[in-house]
């Protein structure tokens, strides 16, 4: 008989509960607003609900229900199973959730940041079920990350690791806002895709975004990634800029971990094989090409369910390892 | 009874051998002329030959060496225990070394790369002993790296990873000598510091360095540090990019497997305190401090040797783990 996991993604404006089987069926599912401004105490209670709701919907008996996890905003701690701090979730700080919510539900639980589930979610079911070594660029309003080396969660010495928007690629270079200068977020996020566009567009009214500038008074990153398509010259450029500075992430992570495939998630993609394409021409040119084969660049597989899925996934994969924390801790 | 472990260090010049206990203890030493044109075959007798003698000369039943590990240049194989092309052992592409020096001793064996055995070395009894998570630049001609996360190297999926010198930190940058554009090491490697330093002199005849360059016709990087020390302008402005461009490589590494520590190696750390300061100043200056604690930057401890007290290390942990090969494997 089968063994059933479930996960649970916190986020700012819906949670997403999922249970699955061993062999990552989803036989269930749930979501509902978060409402954070009701506070953990509710968030715990709901969350368990619906944990309860899925596993009646699905009919399973309670005791197949091995293990669950929660993907949370971080920055966290796996070992407390608490958010330390983030910014959407303010009520939230040093509540310890995965044992609220453990407790309520009688199901063994571990904690994870939310890039990391998406990263398992990818490794697990989607782009990377074939390799045991990737990362995960998560191309939104900022860039998140994850590593996955020998099939483990690179997690980092304070579950801080990860964090790949942050790699500096341009000394003194683009204020990012995190503080540093020259993070690959500081530029090719969708967010600062957009903004370097608004920039070229004051020095070229000519280009079609102006335009949309005129007409919106803003620009989003899919205006110029849809102008670059229809081939406007200064969308093309800052799409270009965008997929070279995406590349060079590429290469430095081939120079770290060494994944077989870095997978391109988020927003960005909906862009498709035009990102893709970008970012892999980018990569070949600026990657030395002395030890034969490569990382290989590939989209991400399951959308916004990356995170339940992954979720799930780790909480099986901790169940495995014996590394879930008991209910109520 | 200890048991131990046999490390060899298969340089250019030299192979150093060593024997050592489970403790760390160094019992036994070897060292001889590496020879390289008498072929892989005399190689692989010679180092046989040396095990034998360390064996011997400490007295140590043969039946307690429970392992050996040799470090090698690479690009390697690990699996196949061979060496699939290094520069300068032409001779010995494919050439399955490992296999033929533990048949030879009859103690089984494992394979790695140089860089990775200094980097194990430092982690198990030098700047690394007290952490589970490490990184290290090895500062010489070129720049190396090695990663441990967890208390485990990480190799990538080909081995090839932790080639922590071709991060690529400038955009269409310096060229570097492995084809790509702005690599760290196309900076902050002794040899391109040296070089950096003598475009500066071109252009400014009134450094201290352009009196150097007179009497030698070349500058070492020992000339820039020790000028730069002295006060000079020219000389500390190239020792402040290089430190910059390292103390940039330890940000990005933070932000990927997030290392307790960073540990500075190789020849320009002669430079010490002088060295170690300028890079702290610029990671502190760099990095966010969004998340509190964070890598910590320290001089390597076991010099030269950490090689060998690496691969000596190594053979012990692939022992405790069941990964080493049998011998003539």
């Amino acid at each position: 008989m089968s063994k059933y996991f479930i996960g649970i993604d916190l986020g700012g404006t819906n949670v997403e509960v999922g249970l699955l089987d061993e062999s990552g069926n989803v036989t269930g599912r749930d979501s509902f607003v978060s409402e954070v401004d009701s506070g953990p105490e509710s968030m715990a209670d709901r969350m368990a609900q619906s944990c309860r709701k899925v596993i009646e919907a699905a009919d399973v008996d309670h005791s197949l229900v091995k293990g669950l996890c929660i993907g949370s905003p971080g920055p966290l701690s796996v070992t407390e199973g608490k958010i330390i701090k983030a910014a959407n979730l303010p009520l939230f700080t040093n509540f310890r959730l995965r044992g609220e919510v453990s407790g309520r539900v009688d199901i063994p639980a571990t904690f994870e940041n939310d890039a990391n589930v998406a990263c398992w979610g990818e490794f697990w079911m989607g782009a990377g079920k074939d390799v045991s070594h990737m990362v995960m660029f998560t191309l939104g309003t900022g860039i998140g990350g994850g590593i996955i080396a020998g099939g483990e969660l690179i997690r980092g010495c304070n579950d801080n690791g990860a964090e790949l928007g942050h790699l500096i690629v341009v000394p003194d270079g683009r204020l990012c806002g995190c503080g540093q200068k020259g993070c690959i977020e500081a530029y090719a996020s969708a967010n600062n895709t957009a903004v370097r566009a608004q920039e070229a567009v004051a020095q070229n009214s000519a280009s079609s975004l102006a335009n949309i500038m005129r007409q919106n008074g803003v620009l989003s990153c899919k205006d110029v990634f849809d102008e670059a398509a229809g081939g406007d010259q200064t969308a093309l450029e800052v799409v270009d800029y965008t997929t070279k500075i995406i590349a060079i992430a590429c290469v430095n992570m081939n120079h770290a971990t060494e994944p077989q495939i870095a997978v391109m998630a988020g927003g960005m993609i909906k862009a498709g094989d035009f990102l893709l394409d970008k970012v892999r021409r980018h990569f070949n040119d600026l990657m030395w090409n002395l030890k034969g084969e490569t990382t290989e660049i590939l989209l991400a597989e399951l959308g916004a369910d990356a995170a339940v899925i992954g979720a799930a996934g780790l909480a099986m994969h901790s169940y495995e390892n014996g590394t879930l924390y008991p209910p109520g801790q």
